[in-house]
């Protein structure tokens, strides 16, 4: 099949591209191909490049004239959504099913590290104490609720049903439901369903409508002993209100890998929350061979997908 | 059917009873119960007991003429199996069963912790730091060797071929091969095949064969980069060369939670390896709650089929 148009300058900002390079180049023998980052790059190479592949500043966007087809190496969309960011005319797609294992293998190994007592356990083992801390919990039986079911949500909910858990789901859109989910709700339906639920995960995008969605009183809803796992946008959830349900109820514990504000400076109270698992966004990123690997695989489809003058996969609306 | 012998005095050291305390009084109501702790029970009491549940001192057993069936509440029993220790009649069993549950997720939970950083950004986290700890890894096309499959080991191995690895055994004795596991080796093949682990989950029962089975030789045979997870006798392991291999490696990590010596004393080196997880031997017990009720299960299955004189299950040769 004859490439719809022939891509003059493809703009690379995903770092490292390693053995990629060589194959973007031997996929697209005609086309110029710069490499840079999203540190490095410049107004200037912005505005010469047809495609970007990879996150480019979203304030030097501003020249992007010729830009038709811009490939994000993320999940998430929302900087480069709002209107006058792109061009009108700008395909805009994300890479959205890299990331499912590394977050879900992150998000459960936050949830079973808080259920088994682990970061007590290491805070005695930096004050080399052998101290029982008391009960564990287990997911065997328990009631999940899996807000976002992306590729993160799909696989933290196939993980929970393997420790024995009975997972449900919230999407916005209602879809499709996997077979090891049990029902998926609506977001209007959270408020009412929610104090049925042990664990509360949530791999939400950044929307309008899920900013500050756990404040004061959706918190106060949750099951007593509960646990919430944020691994999403930290805007999701009122920081304020989460301490107040860690220290007084109804919070067993949080994990959150997204904090607001977010880096959380160090005179931040919410670092002092014993029941609180912090860490700080490294859920995804290319922290895990893998998630490298599956954002090139993502990357090079979609490019071939749009040289053919195809149907892109990830397909963003913007502006 | 009747009961081979009527038991004329059982002596209760599971605690709590809970419910299971009516509940062995309605199935034996001509037995006298007495409900007593390993730590308040006499040499008196013990010398009256016909059967004893649960986990009495060893060393008051000397005077236990009557005892004809001792059902402990422990997956191990080798407190009980020297010479000596309990008169030649006496029927032994174990709560082997019972654990699977507790301590698979327990060393699940300690890899993943560990693959994921967390014990890293739980001292960051007590500092205040919101700092990037580098690589992650996964189980997903890792190879996992799991020594000793009871059905601690086999969970392990089940949850780890969720996770995406590729799960072997070694058996002491070899039998059936679960599915979800590649191979099965005997505790001979150890030493040839330990080099291409990425994972060695050791969950085995002590015994004078497994006594320092991973000294400095074994130690230097695992993989660069492996882990090692202990939750069977902290006798199992070397403790000075397993320092040497956290520190000059080949191990990236290690799980223990047990150790040598146990309690580990504040003042051991052990305890500031960075690279080490250590839980003080909380894996199993009754600190999961189903692990309470599947003990009780087991001990009442057992007691029944003893009291209608049919084979009893778990039994343990002695002396």
């Amino acid at each position: 099949m004859e490439p719809a148009a022939k891509i003059e300058n493809i703009l690379v900002l995903i770092e490292p591209a390693g053995d990629y390079q060589e194959e973007l180049q031997r996929r697209f023998p005609e086309s110029q191909l710069l490499f840079s980052s999203p540190g490095r790059v410049t107004e200037e190479e912005i505005e010469k490049a047809d495609v970007i592949l990879g996150n480019p500043p979203a304030g030097l966007l501003k020249g992007a004239e010729r830009l038709s087809f811009l490939q994000l190496q993320s999940a998430g969309a929302d900087a480069y959504t709002p209107k006058g960011i792109l061009p009108e005319k700008t395909l805009l797609a994300c890479a959205s099913g890299a990331y499912g294992p590394a977050v879900s293998e992150h998000m459960m190994a936050s949830l079973l590290s808080v259920y088994k007592n682990l970061p007590l356990y290491r805070d005695n083992q930096a004050a080399r104490l052998w101290k029982c801390e008391g009960a564990v919990r287990s997911l065997r039986g328990e009631q999940v609720l899996v807000l976002g079911l992306g590729d993160i949500g799909k696989e933290f909910a196939r993980l929970a049903v393997a420790f024995g858990a009975s997972v449900f789901g919230v999407k916005r859109n209602l879809s499709e439901k996997p077979d090891f989910v049990q029902e998926v709700y609506s977001m209007e339906m959270l408020p009412e369903i929610l104090p049925r639920f042990d664990v509360v995960a949530c791999a939400l995008p950044s929307s309008p409508e899920t900013s500050r969605l756990f404040d004061r009183n959706m918190l106060r809803r949750m099951k007593p002993g509960s646990v919430l796992i944020n691994a999403g946008r930290g805007s999701l959830i009122d920081t304020q209100a989460l301490m107040e349900a860690l220290q007084q109820g109804p919070l067993m514990a949080a994990c959150l890998d997204v904090t607001d504000p977010e880096p959380l400076p160090a005179e931040h109270p919410l670092w002092t929350c014993r029941n609180l698992l912090i860490t700080p966004h490294t859920a995804g990123g290319f922290l895990m061979e893998e998630t490298f690997h599956r954002v090139w695989k993502i990357v090079l489809e979609n490019l071939s997908l749009y040289a053919q003058g195809k149907e892109i996969r990830n397909r963003i609306f913007h502006g």
